[in-house]
């Protein structure tokens, strides 16, 4: 169902209605009546006839008007009855503000499982529990108790009402700008982030979304849905709760399975979300976004009245990938002609005193510099907003001036200005008038330096958008016969492992490179496949019950005569029966040694959040003590599987360090593909461990490889 | 000569008095006269006989009275004159506002140099040029212009003037301390950093030293000075010009040498100082080292009315290394007789309502929180300081009741408390109270954990304090006589390289393992000390001509029977003539083939900045493709030997991976100190380069060391 009726209630009966002042139940209603809330609201209490000037009902199902949603200040025992009523009135929502559910342990969980089976079906659609409410600022419902919230074009959706008092707070402060709605998203026991998502890319009172997150229910339908809005819409979030404590924390707050891990943080990128890591920075980027045009060529110039600032700035952008391009010498002339001989007019540029008697120069200066197609954004940094203060009042008119010019220019040219102004506390006029025009201030230079630089890493994005990373799987489309047979056979024999030649030969009928291993039964059989591969060879045992070969001693290598090959098969199978006496022992993997080249290591795994992810890394210590390694959500597109492989540090050696020659990119490439299409193809598997891959000069070869399947009875429900 | 004269000078002399409002001749006059300066002032200016209402003089030399110091304000090449002339009347020092030396290039460097010439014949000390200029506050001293600073008690270093007034703004606005003093340093031209830096160690009216940094003078003598200071007071710096276009801006901006190097992060927090990156924390960060007692242990409790703020500062405080400890049974239970059961009384602590009510109940709380002595001190996050203004005006007045109990707190158990408060800019009473005790307020949740993580560093580097991390070469004090033979003879034939053997030899001398080395001249030689060596050998050619042996086919490996030895000799020294036909070949290196172990390289370099640096990492790709090395300025302590293996990424290598044996920690850890020790012995060397030493299960073995010596010239000044 829609969310949308409830988010736009136009009927909102407050259950838990109170005439105690310091009471929810009280607040709610004096909030709604302040703000003058646009519909129509019912206090329920059976034990008062008013409050505030209302009628008050025994129950929601006594009202006489048509309801669309409750918000529910009762205790968390009693919601499956106060639901029941709700029910029978016809109420499509509820928010519900207890707590004492799934964030309490195990007794909460089986409560909140039980509230969300009576509102299912009763066709109530829940905010919460465990939240601080909601507000729909377009139609004045502030279900929050929290009053004068600015409105504006930002739609909030947080996990904690501390951080949205937060940033409401400081939207009331320090900026124009303010919310369309806000929605304490609470335990996600029934509504999940993607279906709020899905509401503001639709919603025309919203220009980006602000997200504080601590952990969520369904990570996978997130991302397809994000990856859908941001191509519309910014969206911009913080997720807490990296550390152990902070997990600790969010688990005892939100009950939600958190932690910000690598995989979050590669996959929320790929979807276009701007990822914030300092909470100072998470309102200003929003704002920042939501007005301002992106940056198309990831080039600002810098603009300075001093070189503290300039240098700092330079520092910042660049660390946060931002080019600081040369000027052409033509705005390098024009610059020269309006300042100083003193100011340096590269960029940065440092005004050098050029604007102490006129501040109008930086709108000239401004002009110049958007002007140039080199230049795809401008960040000023320093005084701006305080000549008038510092120096006479005439300044301040100059200011004035200025600022009505360069918010002209953002629309002209439809490239965004961000000032850094020390004096943005002191609320000077030109300042408000910049705000005006949707140039966003701060006072903190790191914030304005993030601000720009985000309006960059959104252009970028959108520049480089890729269709085909959708996090939506087509699953078992390219699956095939033989593929299902061999997961068929394993799970006849009881197996959630697929033996190394079912594992490769799985792989080969994708397209895997693994040298034509043979599994030989007898010594007979081993030494006539060592004669038809003639040269050295490797030789693994086999057997569903031996997973550690090694550790069996049942590997042997470099083999390279027929009465090795027979010798080694005898102790091989030897080998086998004295560590697990029991074993099935199938027989002995025979394959040619492989060609010399780079070690890689490629793995999936299924993360509790995001489904299925893979792995890859330069094998040895490069993975397990340097922990070189990249991660995406499944599945990948041939542009991740390419970014994966080059993001790693240790990159470079497979373009050949130290005389080695380079090695096959394109091959390796295409075996993280086949990986990604092995678990699109067959939703049993549940992990595969290719390890090592080795890349040749042309070509590959899998070594190992390792399959497990799900257990039989999560397999039904795998595919989402 | 002492600086304290200068900058507490009880008369200056204004060169380039002006009665134009808008120079800076009249606003230094009338900053002086507002702000109520303590000693005498004498405006200069040939073309005036008064300045607002001052006597005004044709030159400083005319003036009747004792002059101290003059501020300088006219153009850089008056700067020779004026400063004869202030010679004359014995000034002592001066402060030099004009910009055009060093920072516009090489015509501006030799103006500096002769200006510097000039103040050093007339025993004047100058502070800058190019800068902004200074203030004493103690004496009412600004000679800065800027108007009504905030009196404290921290120390302003700043190489930006723009800096320095955000500073000073912020301080102004957002804290009740402020500054001691403010010291443009400008070019550093004469008075440098380190100066300073002793000045504000004795100055009774500075208890923290805030320093904003582009490029040094000189690194080593300020890391000596900070290691000294650090230890009475603390040192907070932000070094910014990190990136290439950072670098740019600083060169343009201070005509110094700048770039933030892992070299200079590492030297200065083994100095004590506290580096900060983001500039938003710089004065938060002075201010509460300023003021607050240390946290002995590392160990920080959190308290807070939400879940979303304390998440966020678990997360930051892991990130910053500090400890959230469990708190003792006793101490929860304590919380939880006052807190409500929804309430969190592990670490972090979430009052969860529970002083909604009563917000004094914050108070009890940090009582029990301190008492713990697994809690070494206390961040407060979120609403504090808001209740008053959300609720009622009675929770203001049990706020303040609540500060004024934290406050003495504080002094009591000697712990710190740092508030995040949402509030801070609505400026509370309550909050006011808590600053006057010198509890520190912020309203960004990142700055606060900043500033508490602060006091945790502080506090751990003067626990684990080393004495001998001095930065200061005993010169020579440990050199060998045998040495000093080895480089003279290099010296003696005009070489600038020490040969491989020599190179050895010289690190034998002083402890270094390089397994027995021996030089053969004749293939009757070479096969003598097979035989003696008795197992397979290294062979490489010996010549002052070249260098890379490698290319010169001048190495042969693995040799292991006299007549190979024989024929690799002859090959070798043909392979030689061949590469290069005039070469000096002195013979044939043979050392037996080093045993298996880590291959690791050690250099040591001289860095512009800071003189002796030595490098340490793991050999092949660790250091080169994935730059995994640790740099030390020299010279180095056991301790710091010690961390510079462990603080790699690739260090668990060493305790043995795959089956290999650990290496022999100590040996390496030696053979860092023995390069420490040569640097420090032989002023001669220029550079080292151990590349590998290989480290053995037990003891390691320099495989091959290469030595380069300073140019002659170089060497006579080079001790400092």
């Amino acid at each position: 169902m829609a969310i949308d009726q409830v988010l736009k209630a136009e009927s909102v009966a407050i259950v838990g209605a109170s005439k105690v002042e310091t009471k929810r139940g009280f607040q709610a209603i004096r909030t709604l009546l302040d703000e003058k809330y646009e519909g129509r609201i019912f206090p329920v209490n059976p034990k008062e006839k008013n409050i505030l000037g209302l009628k008050c009902y025994a129950k929601v199902s006594d009202i006489e008007e048509p309801v669309d949603m409750a918000l529910i200040t009762t205790p968390a025992k009693t919601l499956p009855s106060v639901l029941n009523d709700c029910g029978k009135k016809g109420v499509q929502g509820a928010v519900i503000i207890a707590g004492g559910f799934g964030e309490i342990g195990v007794e909460g969980k089986l409560l909140e499982q039980e509230v969300v089976k009576v509102a299912r079906k009763n066709n109530i659609r829940l905010i919460g529990p465990n939240t601080s409410g909601m507000m729909n600022l377009t139609m004045n419902m502030n279900l929050v108790g929290l009053r004068e919230a600015p409105k504006g074009d930002i739609g909030l959706l947080s996990q904690s009402g501390n951080m949205a008092l937060t940033l409401i707070t400081e939207a009331k402060l320090k900026s124009l700008n303010g919310f369309s709605y806000y929605i304490g998203v609470g335990n996600e026991a029934d509504i999940n982030f993607h279906e709020y998502l899905e509401f503001f890319q639709d919603d025309p009172n919203t220009r980006a979304i602000l997200m504080y997150v601590e952990g969520m229910r369904d990570g996978r339908k997130f991302l397809q849905q994000a990856y859908k809005t941001t191509l519309q819409k910014p969206i911009v979030l913080l997720k807490s709760g990296r550390s152990a404590t902070g997990k600790r924390s969010a688990g005892s707050h939100t009950g939600a399975m958190a932690g910000m891990s690598e995989v979050a943080r590669s996959a929320f990128k790929r979807a276009g979300i701007l990822v914030i890591e300092n909470s100072d920075e998470l309102y200003p980027v929003a704002e920042t976004v939501a007005r301002q045009p992106v940056i198309k060529n990831n080039r600002v110039a810098v603009l300075a009245d001093g070189g503290g600032h300039a240098t700092i700035a330079a520092d910042l952008l660049t660390d946060l990938g931002v080019t600081i391009p040369e000027l052409t010498p033509k705005t390098r002339e024009s610059l020269r002609k309006i300042l100083p001989s003193a100011a340096a007019v590269r960029n940065p540029v440092d005004v050098a005193g050029g604007t102490d008697a006129d501040p109008t120069i930086f709108a000239d200066c401004a002009d110049i510099l958007l002007k140039d197609a080199n230049v795809g954004g401008l960040l000023i940094v320093g005084l701006f907003g305080g000549y008038g203060i510092r120096f006479a009042e005439s300044l301040a008119l100059m200011e004035e001036d200025a600022a009505h010019r360069m918010g002209k220019m953002v629309a002209k040219r439809n490239k965004p200005i961000v000032v850094h102004s020390l004096y943005s506390s002191a609320k000077p006029h030109s300042l408000h008038l910049l705000r005006y025009y949707g140039i966003t201030v701060y006072d903190s230079l790191d914030v304005a330096c993030k601000c720009i630089g985000s309006l960059a890493e959104r252009g970028e994005y959108l520049k480089g958008y890729h269709a085909k990373t959708n996090f939506v799987f087509d699953w078992e489309a390219r699956a095939k016969t033989e593929g299902r047979e061999i997961i068929r056979k394993a799970r006849a024999e009881g197996r959630n492992v697929l033996l190394e030649h079912e594992a490769k030969a799985l792989l080969r009928l994708h397209g895997g490179e693994s040298a034509g291993d043979r599994l030989a039964r007898t010594e007979e059989e081993a030494a006539a496949i060592f004669q038809s591969i003639g040269g050295p060879v490797a030789m693994k045992i086999v057997s569903p019950d031996i997973l550690h070969k090694s550790d069996a001693k049942g590997v042997q290598l470099n083999i390279n005569s027929e009465a090795a090959v027979r010798e080694a098969f005898t102790r091989i199978l030897e080998n086998g029966r004295v560590y697990s006496p029991d074993a099935d022992i199938r027989g002995v993997l025979i394959s040619p040694m492989a060609d010399k080249g780079v070690e890689v290591i490629i793995g999936t795994k299924i993360d509790d959040q995001f489904g299925p992810v893979i792995m890859y890394g330069l094998g040895g210590i490069l993975v397990e003590i340097m922990k070189d390694v990249a991660f995406r959500v499944l599945p990948i597109s041939p542009n991740s599987a390419k970014t994966m492989i080059e993001e790693t540090k240790s990159a470079p050696i497979l373009d050949g360090v130290r005389g080695q020659p380079s090695a096959d990119k394109r091959a390796l490439k295409n075996t993280l593909l086949i990986c990604s299409e092995l678990i699109e193809s067959y939703p049993d598997i549940q992990e595969m461990d290719l390890n090592p891959v080795i890349v040749h000069e042309r070509g590959v070869s899998i070594v190992d490889a390792r399959i497990i399947l799900k257990p039989p009875s999560v397999k039904a429900d795998a595919p989402t």
